[in-house]
């Protein structure tokens, strides 16, 4: 096992694998090391390159904290994130198509009755959300946890602008009523660039790609006996939609967000500003 | 360009890199978003594993500091590190075989003359380490600068008990005289674990692999008009050369740490208890 070369060290490094107790690992390590020395082979990665590739993973490491996850943005930029969905969201019939969970989800959001206005003191257009959440084969799900998350009028989520506004807003949990149904009102959030001052951001500046993607509301939808959503719902006249910085576009998850007049609102809160309303209708995949 | 699918996703990743101004990083990151994907194509990843490794690389960028670099060793460790270099250092004869460079190597080591005693506290069998430097058709390198670094008879380096020692040690830069020669004394370093403590001790727990490494003393030595050279001489005697953590070894390094009796040393110093002697020579590639 000494004076391996550039081709004989793969079966080495999987060799020294063989006795990993957990089969899946040692078939993911497997894999990991195959395609990794492939590429590595491919494109004659010199020696500056490798330390500038140590580097950037080092700093997109210690870009993360509690309210932002370097990696997961990268992910999201290389199509890594939307590949994984693609590959475990194979969906049936009257499910909801899934699509990235970005990075600025947030657990144990606060929980809020139907009605509520979650805006905070995030400024914006009134947006009034309506919606159900059924099983896939049409059966409503009662109880069924919604959680939702966006941006506000400016593309900023509450996480990165925590000083500003003294605590979480445009991010709650909400519960469906024995029809399945919830709702909630918001202010419509705004397209915007994913965070563009870390590695990620020096990675999209060298390929000439903008960072920006097309407003949208992040859900969450879980209830018992199916698969956890996660999802967005993009807004059908937002800029991007066909050029998404994460590729998390899916036609089925594009909507109006309609135009209202100030006046009496779906819900019946009296509005005297226009204001917009997307309906949504969610179906969950049973386990 | 939405309602991409597994197979479609990633020539839609690779065609937002068709404006990058660098060709070169435009051909590494096609073929790395290429080999990625394929990756978890391979092994279908699923989500937990997605954010498992997600969390194993920030935890890796957290671990990383001013004397700590985890991704370093996490490409050591997946044989990264000695791929790139076997495919950056095809030597020509006369010129020493490269290895790792370790996530020990500290910048401005202090410049010691030749003959200087570098263990400070260390403690251990006292060790003359006599060498000398050319180029790879046999001519004298006068005033090469030769940067070595070793861990202790505990295995340990300096950087990882600087509290302890106070300060460097066990390292520094020496110059060859005109011969070319250069000589120092130290204490015989052990062989020892690569740090167990962060996400790569983690996969080597998981997947039953030792972090031992053998035996051995680092050099990079440099000189004009030559390319760096980075490698270890590793000591015949020591357990782990047939199965280096990092897949270090190459016949050419291992040497022997001669066993000398108390009595003078070959540089003249009289030595009142027994000592160790590692003689060895190093060409260098001509740019």
């Amino acid at each position: 096992m000494r004076d391996f070369n550039e081709h004989t060290i793969t079966q080495a490094v999987v060799d020294r694998f063989a006795e990993t107790p957990d089969p899946r690992l040692k078939a993911v390590l497997t894999s990991l090391v195959r395609h990794l020395h492939d590429f590595v082979r491919d494109v004659d990665l010199t020696f500056e390159e490798w330390q500038a590739g140590i580097a950037f993973l080092t700093r997109t490491g210690q870009m993360c904290d509690q309210h932002r996850q370097e990696f997961i943005l990268l992910s999201d930029t290389l199509g890594v994130s939307m590949l994984v969905d693609a590959i475990n969201h194979r969906m049936p019939e009257g499910a909801t198509e899934t699509t990235v969970l970005g990075p600025f989800y947030v657990e144990e959001a606060p929980e809020r009755p139907n009605g509520a206005d979650i805006s905070g003191p995030l400024e914006g257009t009134p947006l009034l959300v309506t919606g159900s959440v059924s099983s896939a084969d049409g059966r409503p799900l009662a109880g069924a946890t919604v959680d939702v998350w966006h941006a506000d009028d400016d593309g900023a989520y509450d996480v990165q602008q925590l000083d500003a506004l003294g605590g979480l807003a445009g991010r709650a949990q909400f519960r469906t009523d024995a029809e399945g149904r919830f709702h909630f009102w918001t202010v419509m959030p705004a397209w915007y660039p994913i965070p563009a001052d870390g590695p990620v951001g020096e990675m999209l500046k060298a390929t000439a790609r903008h960072p920006n993607r097309p407003a949208h509301v992040h859900f969450m939808i879980a209830a018992p006996g199916h698969e956890t959503l996660i999802t967005h719902v993009f807004a059908a006249d937002s800029p991007w939609l066909d050029s998404d910085a994460v590729f998390g576009v899916k036609t089925s998850l594009i909507a109006a967000f309609a135009e209202h007049p100030a006046g009496p609102a779906p819900d019946g809160r009296a509005m005297e500003r226009p204001f917009r309303h997307l309906a949504y209708d969610f179906g969950l995949k049973a386990d």
